[in-house]
């Protein structure tokens, strides 16, 4: 099978590492950042670089850039892509996404597939990309009612070939909704979480619960905000919700009420605990 | 030196694995579990079981017991310890500690120090102590205005003895607020976070920064009440806060201003990268 990845950034450096170590498919990519392309080619992480022009010899093209550059990319070549081929793209939000891409594609004879690989790290580019980066994450798909069964089996089976440790299959909708608290509403917490005074004089004060909370304020704020812009309900529902138990928190400790605390609390741990075993 | 441990569980059992293996001072405990005590003989992490009656003979004695707890321990003991003898805490909040039993001490010709290592696991109890937990920790010590510094010089040399990759010295005020934002507040929020009905969905849909955020929700309830009633203000001031900064995020996204959402997002970045380097 012939690939090509569009963007070779983190995501897209990575997919095509994997697929270098771990397939026996062809991997081209195309990317306007020459320094990129140059770093794929000396590490061998793709077989070569692909024009707009030559996607139409593709079997799969995944779009790897940011959801607004993946709509525009995809909708600007929508005539590029071979007859029959598979296009997916690896954006955190999919309805957005989907709604826009698929039925311009399906006029064109091609096949749309909204795909989430969950991985990341709080790094960007090519230079972070690495070829382990799925080895334990899910590879979500979004597949429309319309889609034939046997590409959402092509492109299962290459995400399990490319060392993804499970596949997942979900309505855009549910997608959206449970993203929106999972990743998006952990990127804004930890965002909100660092602004507070006490900030600055954390250094020797802290241990690995600040680390963890704080981890993804790292974030790539132009990405992110595209990524909320395009999901505002559900993400709007996750913070409302956080705040309002939150709240219950504050109450209980302003009122000195420890036995309601305690009970928060517990709640929580058993939440958490039930989570662990789902 | 002869080190008493008044609690064997992660902590005390901790500094007692740490103080074996790291120092040449004796090390006996005192633990109302039988299996605790049993367990360290067996494993050497200690010289000995000691009794109340006993801790008369030592120079140093560490009590690792929830707040509460620590400080009946201490007043009810209060003559037992050795004139002279030095007795320090474990625990997360530092004026209600400091304040009740202190001066106490100071009467029967005992210096207390109150001390916080900044270690800890989601797990409880002496099983799942291991003597390299405090590798990469700071060690808070908060001593009171008439206490001699050589007292604090002998904790803080014993700290580094056992291990502590840092020894920080703060006034009981400045512990409190601080530790309110880097430990208490990232306990309330990963309990929060649990709550929303999305939870129960999350198989499959979750990296990272979901499992980061969640860890410490797998809390002890009875324990982190206590350190919470303890402390109540500055918490109450860094959870407001948060839900202030969560509101920005939250208003931002409902009215569809993708500029201020950006600037939200960047200047938390900002604010994680700056942390980062202090």
């Amino acid at each position: 099978m012939k690939i090509a990845i569009v963007g070779l950034g983190l995501i897209g450096g990575s997919l095509a590492k994997a697929i270098k170590k771990n397939t026996e498919h062809s991997c081209f990519a195309l990317d306007i950042d020459r320094a990129a392309i140059a770093g794929a080619v000396a590490q061998e992480a793709i077989d070569g670089e692909i024009t707009v022009d030559e996607l139409h010899s593709c079997d799969v093209v995944m779009v790897c850039l940011h959801p607004a550059q993946t709509i525009n990319f995809i909708i600007e070549n929508k005539s590029k892509f071979k007859k029959g081929s598979i296009v997916i793209d690896s954006c955190g939000v999919k309805a957005a996404i989907v709604n826009a891409v698929e039925k311009p594609l399906a006029d064109e004879g091609v096949h749309f597939l909204g795909c989430h690989p969950m991985a990341g790290r709080e790094f960007s580019g090519f230079a972070y990309s690495v070829d382990n980066l799925f080895e334990k994450a899910s590879f979500i798909m979004t597949p429309s009612d319309e889609l034939p069964v046997r590409i959402v089996r092509e492109v299962s089976q290459l995400a399990y070939e490319i060392g993804f440790a499970r596949v997942v299959t979900s309505t855009v909708e549910e997608h959206d909704r449970i993203i929106a608290f999972t990743s998006q509403l952990a990127h804004v917490v930890s965002s909100a979480y660092v602004k507070s005074p006490s900030l600055l004089k954390q250094s020797g004060f802290s241990a690995g619960s600040f680390k963890d909370m704080t981890r993804v304020a790292k974030l790539n704020e132009n990405m992110w905000t595209e990524l909320f812009m395009m999901n505002r309900q559900p993400l709007i529902d996750e913070i409302d919700c956080i705040i309002a138990h939150l709240t219950e928190y504050r109450d209980a400790i302003s009122a000195e009420d420890a036995d309601g605390l305690r009970e928060l609390l517990k709640t929580g741990r058993e939440l958490k605990e039930l989570s662990n075993n789902s």
